[in-house]
């Protein structure tokens, strides 16, 4: 392995497989296999519970876990998700899909749902600038398997991680942007991005993300903005924090969508500062809760926990 | 109304009804009657959520808010808690309650269940010393409408909080207790409330329980220990913290039984505290903590969030 | 007493003289008559700690606390807080400003200081509107004698509030507020606070303060805003917090400056809401927020702990 | 770089010198050397920080920051820290402690003290076993210039963490430890610790620490439990937590004395857990806590900021 940056993007990226702990997640691989996730949204009627469990019980599926949440009792939105045990799942996961459109989607109207095995790894790719924070906590946990995530590539701006990326077994891609080259350097982000992944991670990736990359990746991207939202939306939020003399602050994951910094929000935290701390010490204190912050909303992402109504979150954690 | 506290308690306490607004709540009173909560606790077991749907969808009823927890996959524990809609339930809720009796205790060997009407506030006597602070903010609340509670009776064995007490509207009956006249005053205490209450809370009551009173108060009680159990079990926890130079204090909520302070833990929390505060200090920012976990902890109890395994809890919350 | 409000503002106001344990904080009373602060704020330069440390041994006080703050190594601001204990200060008062002005404050260029009595409860009002939770909070701390206050009088715009603040023993004064009875309502209140009180307290007073007003009230004002400032300023911003998904709530205390929710936070706090939560339960939770968000402030600024520099403050909590 | 581990302890390690921003704190270097911090304890006493000022003054050395504490106003104890800017402190520094041993230790009978300079980072060894957490945690914020430390060695009596620790530039030394040769294996660790490191973190170290190491090691050693103590002393605290079914779980850094988790408490801190966390998840969510508050911990001990008295300590943060 060599730790020179390559700034010659690879048109095809070779994704080794993960550590047997990072895929596995906090069980046993024989158990893993046998978990399933059926999440679901539509809107809220009678019987649609009970026509679910039934629908489980019928492919001998035994409920580990269930959430609910209706927005209004009457005629509002409802959001579902069950974890359920079944034998030799990935077996059968197909058969329960066209099981569940024929019989479910239509007589309940349900657009928006998946049944995903819990074995199965989101594959994962990170976005960074030159902030290393939150980039190396994803690493460690996905290392660890403390994420139920495969991170097959890190692209950045910056030469700069990576040595540090590459430690980890996992392929750095050095992609300059300026001005000038920022259509150029998208498409080539794009290309190594499209059908590879489920998940884009914003790890302190400080470039704008234009309309025409959000609408060609082809999955969510999450965000990491290290202010508590919506105060101090854009550049600078510490500086602007420590202007105006907030006690407390905090970094918000949210999905990215056409307005900045106005996607909907997935987690949230903060930390209390006082008139002691100055900038550098907002950013430092900061960057422990943006680390903090964005793994959870990346670890409630990939166990299928998020599910978006308009510009908020329904999060089941 | 006369502000002199009486040492003679009565065999018979008038409960007035509750204002409109404590009885209710935070919706408005049409809606709650129409709202239940289905609780139970079982073996689990494939179908059992299948059939709980079936059961409510059955009965015209709409489920708002599922939760449910299995302590192992295979050969666990199953909890479950829903909240449903149904019109005019109160006129249903026996022909229900008969209903499910037949077909799913049975079925699935069902012995911990209720169902209740949300509409139904539980009946709760505060038993207290001379801390008024956790006694005020449950009365607070309680007139507020922030807990579904009627709290019908204070019971002290001290005559200070007489007035306070009575301004709410509330009966306060004082109970001396001394060494010789522990069982004489115990037996008063239950003569008020056998059958009377849903719920004892011992919000700062400096005596021991016994384990006679215990079996014959015939409800759960909840009690507030002014440490962060397990540690600094029994008298004096905020000395014993000041002793151990901890960094935080802090209060938990817990039912209780035969064995002091060992009861399952329902809430707890903490607050952080430095070298500089002395235990008057300690006293004043854990009592915040306390009033604070034991609302909590009461809410979710008058809600059934809270359900019972062995010595630990299910909160649903 | 009569439980009748009164919309007939009088032009004088008795204050009683609190309950005892009221005005005497935590320690007993004769020794908080032996405790002092003083507290300044000035540009920062080398000797200003050896002097003031020599003024107070010069004096044969024995400094307790001692908490200070430079902006800057080099050319910043300089802030101080000492707690010093002096046999009999309440004597010695006059005489030490008298020493201290002619030798401390002409030497360094102090022009911000004050030396005080920890025995003097600061004389507080309270403006409200309806919402009862962070007056009864405050109403009740100072009763138990956490707070070093004296609370002399409660102005409201309704009257719905007026026996419970009477039965705390504080006078209630109804003063009515119309688009076209602004300017007197303004001219009542300030006949009752001008020259009666160290600090107002805005307890959610729903009523926009004139520059006018601010200018003749002659002491500072802390107002509680419901939200984690500088987010949702304004109006309805429980709703906001809501239409944005945002997973904590906040609540601000704040001095009142001419620019509505931009004057210097003295405090801030958030708890933790989700998805489940309507406005209405994000209102109750964030009361428990303002209640403590508010009194901490109210605290510290009794204590003489809160030093402004221009639009922020420093807090030696 | 070899990664294989070597289980032949050097008698001789060389210490690298760090990265420049690991040495160096949050400051550039030239300003770092121009700070110093004095810290003492000794009775309390009229006048010693007058005293104290007038030294620091004298010697042309302006006060930035100052913290005290009494533990009672008459007769206690009494601790102070001061950081101070003097232009080249490091060619004046030990004839400042020259003064100060001549003018203020007798006359006020201080024992306990100490001038130093923010520019020495204070040099550490870590003692580990298998996790990673603390480790990592450590090492990454000191080579991000987080922590003023220098990390000169790792011990552990695993191999598994050699290469990872390599990495950061680190020597790691693998001392395995069984029943038989516990002495030999203390022996030898104390050869590579006496006079070289000024502090010793146990960062999850399983083994026990006999007296005689702690006798001999000459610096003081700061543990991380994981677990709120004092509740869960001693081992499986996560298993423990889980069956009496606490509501939170912490970590514990404290300084380490004869008796097992007993020691002085310098930080902790909780996350919340719930009944549907297994002991797993509580040890992963825990994990967080303790690097958390073992970084912490450190942080302030290397900053001079944590003097002890008796079992426990003042922490000036």
């Amino acid at each position: 392995m060599t730790a020179t940056p390559s700034t010659l993007a690879p048109t095809t990226v070779d994704f080794a497989p993960p550590r047997a702990a990072g895929a596995q997640g906090k069980s046993g691989g024989g158990e893993l296999t046998d978990l399933g996730r059926l999440i679901l949204h539509c809107a809220d009627q009678p019987g649609i519970v009970a026509a679910i469990s039934r629908f489980l019980a019928d492919h001998d599926a035994n409920i580990i876990e269930s959430d609910q949440s209706t927005s209004d009792p009457e005629g509002g939105h409802f959001f579902l998700r069950m974890v359920f045990h079944k034998r030799d799942l990935q077996a059968y996961i197909e058969q329960m899909e066209a099981t569940f459109e024929a019989s479910i989607t239509d007589q309940f109207d349900v657009t928006d749902w998946s049944i995903t095995s819990a074995s199965a790894p989101k594959r994962v790719a990170v976005m960074v600038s030159k902030y290393d924070h939150c980039l190396l906590d994803l690493l460690w946990r996905a290392r660890r398997g403390e994420l139920p995530v495969q991170i097959g590539l890190v692209i950045s701006n910056h030469a700069d991680l990576a040595a540090e990326v590459r430690s980890f077994g996992v392929p750095f891609v050095h992609i300059p942007v300026t001005r000038d080259t920022k259509a150029e350097a998208e498409a080539k982000q794009l290309e190594l991005l499209r059908g590879n992944f489920d998940l884009v991670v914003l790890a302190r990736y400080m470039q704008i993300i234009t309309n025409d990359f959000l609408e060609k990746v082809g999955c969510p991207i999450i965000n990491i903005h290290h202010s508590f939202l919506p105060a101090f939306i854009g550049a600078g939020p510490y500086q602007k924090a420590k202007d105006r003399g907030v006690k407390l602050v905090g970094a918000t994951a949210h999905y990215v969508t056409e307005d900045l910094d106005e996607g909907p929000i997935i987690e949230q935290d903060v930390v209390r500062v006082s008139h002691r701390d100055d900038v550098a010490t907002l950013e430092r204190r900061g960057a422990d809760v943006e680390r903090s912050v964005l793994h959870r909303a990346v670890l409630w992402h990939c166990e299928d926990r998020v599910l978006r109504q308009d510009n908020t979150t329904v999060v089941f954690a």
